[in-house]
């Protein structure tokens, strides 16, 4: 399985390397982003700088299984590069897990995609998404069909956990499989 | 005449510092509000370090003449504080002037001022705005009623004529006062 992670200048240090790190050490393959290849990505707190392993030209979304979307910054500078907006389209076009945190959904909002759909956001984000009728949660992880939504740094745990599980084909896949039969006594 | 300037980390440093020194220059004073009196501020570029002159909890509406919010990432910073976006909102309910330029706009979006009114901002505030059902213009300086709003640095020159100008009465302001009867011959 093979995991999107689009970044830009100004990332939220620990929501780009938690959810990384956790994806690594559980054996998938997780290819940095960005709208440039080799472009040195520096995070907002100045804890991370990261390769741009791929531009946004050399990549195509059915060369990935799921899309993560880190916070900061970084989603408001990747939503201003058309070819970004049109990446994040094409996973959830194709049902493809979406995975954003903080201002993560920002891109969701410029790929046009959250009316009607429920998710949550940093608190300031979480305003916008209701204004342009998103149903809004205010919880640490919020699921909803392909996306999985966090918060903030703090929530990174769950958000982690909640990705490696939908991957797994957890939780809501289970959900949504139609029921086995009742085994016989 | 004073005018209110809402300042928060990371502004962008020339839509502080144009405005703001044109503003003087004509004559007016602007205090700078933060969240927090006597913070430190910094632009985001690094070009620009200046004080919060006021906090959010010493300043009244009443006070003011008019109100501009600089863009970068203060705005979101801002619209954090409850306090910021109830000033902002009183700005608007009294029809006092509200000057915004770049991300400034999402204070308005917090305010819940923007739905059917007619504006511009930074690009990609542009399209949050469409979304929430404003009326964007991508034009250099937008005015509707009480609303001067620009969409970036470039456009800093022609948003500072247009504030100047607004508050000497001009323009609109002209266009909204009822005509004189026709002088007889």
């Amino acid at each position: 399985m093979k995991i999107a992670c689009v970044l830009g200048q100004g990332f939220e240090d620990s929501e780009f390397r938690v959810p990384y790190d956790r994806l690594k050490e559980e054996g998938y393959q997780v290819d940095i982003i960005g709208v440039k290849a080799g472009e040195e990505l520096k995070g907002k707190k100045g804890k991370e700088t990261v390769k741009a392993e791929k531009g946004i030209d050399q990549v195509k979304p059915d060369d990935y299984d799921a899309l993560l979307i880190p916070g900061g910054q970084s989603p408001d500078h990747l939503r201003v590069d058309k070819r970004m907006v049109e990446f994040v389209k094409a996973f959830d076009k194709s049902g493809k897990l979406i995975a954003a945190v903080c201002h993560g959904p920002q891109l969701l909002i410029a790929a046009h995609l959250v009316k009607g759909r429920t998710l949550t956001a940093w608190q300031t984000i979480q305003d916008d998404l209701q204004q342009i009728g998103a149903n809004v949660k205010d919880e640490p992880v919020v699921r909803d069909r392909n996306w999985i939504t966090s918060r903030k740094p703090d929530d990174l745990k769950q958000f982690s956990d909640a990705i490696v599980d939908a991957l797994e084909g957890g939780d809501e896949a289970r959900a949504q499989r139609p029921s086995e039969p009742a085994a016989h006594p």
